[in-house]
């Protein structure tokens, strides 16, 4: 089953600056070789099911490694057995009849 | 690693009644023994960060298999490594402080 | 325009234990004359949508005040024009539901 | 009080294709002279809190007229008051630390 998620993962009780996390959450999700895309308030995701949740689960390992001792996370994720779906046709379809629309 | 979860899933293409999907979803968590609470806009749940996990994806497929075509779910998960918490522990501990504020 | 909310409001910057803002929180959605009902991820809200709105915007001021710098909300809403429903009917329907199922 | 939000909009009963709603939506983000960035689970979008929280009014208010009987939305939300923060700053603050530790 393939998902398409969007991860925002938050740490506690370091201060209000998380990038640092971030950024060491986006190389664990390079380094199991999943399809992402940053954005201003998370990052999307692209993958297997199985994959995909593998290394959320890392990112909070990752991130209680750095020293972060809570973390509380908001995901969506969306599944389809109707067709096959990529985060660039989701947001192709919206720029295209937007284009259609003008 | 536990997790404390809020899980909400939402069948798209099968109207606007999701309530039947909710009580499947909910035979699931029932059936992988995980602790829950449900309330207006989801469920919170309690377990072993693997089995939650396994719960929610089992969750998506039972209800592709009622024959809705698509989902899209929204998780909050709360892990901590500085001291056990439950779900019941995070609710008294607003509720005493409301009492104590009286 | 009547609204469900389910709101969950985390101070950053301010150490692990968020409950006391959560506390402040209830005070600011009880005085607006909110029905609310708290659960170990958040709270769930009920009311017209430029009520709890507001609300949710005098939380922000509120938890500022008390000296969070920075604070990442996440809230799930629910509107409908098909018929009026209410935050117990939405847990009734699932209890119902599941009581019929046995 | 600056809000940095991301936004998605799910209309149910309409079917599993939505993106003409999140059209509408962006049309609605866009008349209100909101900066928006589309992605494939949301929309980020930054702006003054009134302006922003009118315009996700108007959303739900747009797409109900467009024949949905109901809409659930997730949001994600924040405001600090330490510093001013945009999106992009956001963004460009986890490509930084990236560059830097390559």
């Amino acid at each position: 089953m393939k998902v398409i998620m969007d991860l925002c993962v938050v740490p506690l009780g370091v201060g209000v600056s998380v990038s640092k996390y971030v950024v060491a959450c986006h190389e664990v999700l390079d380094k199991a070789g999943l399809k992402t895309q940053l954005h201003a308030y998370g990052t999307n995701i692209e993958g297997e099911w199985d994959e995909v949740m593998a290394a959320v689960k890392a990112c909070h390992t990752k991130i209680h490694e750095m020293g972060a001792p809570r973390i509380t996370t908001t995901l969506k994720m969306g599944t389809r057995i109707d067709r096959d779906q990529s985060m660039l046709d989701k947001v192709e379809s919206v720029v295209r009849q937007q284009a259609e629309g003008t």
